[in-house]
């Protein structure tokens, strides 16, 4: 029974982590913004010119909902924003460090999967 | 057009990853064969309480077809089966464990998600 009661409230927690971080696009925006910091939306369009503005503006909203992005407005042209990490978004450092070096390591693509970007 | 190429080739391999092991029980899966070692079907169905026979299967089935778990009969009885992590497998530790303990600190989980188990 102890051992049900373990699993039982490890493995959501676990697995909404990689939902969250498991959605295309997820992954990449918030290393771009681990390298690059504060950022404002056009920055983050050209570092990631596959994603189209309508898919990471999406994104955006959802990763802000999750606590893991903040945005803030540079001025009164509401459309001037800038997009950066939260606490819980940077602390993620370590973990998406590793799985990328992983992924380089590992990860084999099928010329399907190549051309998915 | 230099930074297009490199999105293009990082972004599908990280992608990948996350497909993986962001399908429902596979991070766990990986989570009690790090931790025990190499194991025989019944021992995995018994820390996984809440997985099915049939879905553990399937899942273990896609692990070893990505590269991540290997299976090797334990005599003529072809149902006495034990599965370990491959050196892919292995090499997730530190990436797993980051995870985990991100997801214990971070995530909030809503009393639906708290049942999904």
């Amino acid at each position: 029974m102890e051992m049900m009661a373990m699993d039982y409230h490890l493995c959501p927690k676990f697995q909404k982590t990689f939902t969250v971080l498991g959605k295309k696009w997820n992954g990449l925006i918030l290393d771009v913004l681990l390298e690059g910091g504060a950022q404002r939306f056009s920055q983050l369009a050209e570092k990631i010119p596959a994603v189209s503005d309508r898919v990471l503006v999406e994104r955006l909203k959802e990763l802000e909902v999750e606590g893991l992005v903040t945005r803030k407005s540079l001025g009164p042209d509401s459309l001037r924003m800038e997009y950066c990490l939260t606490e819980k978004g940077q602390d993620l450092r370590t973990a998406l460090l590793a799985l990328r070096r992983w992924s380089e390591n590992w990860i084999e693509l099928t010329p399907a999967e190549m051309t998915e970007g």
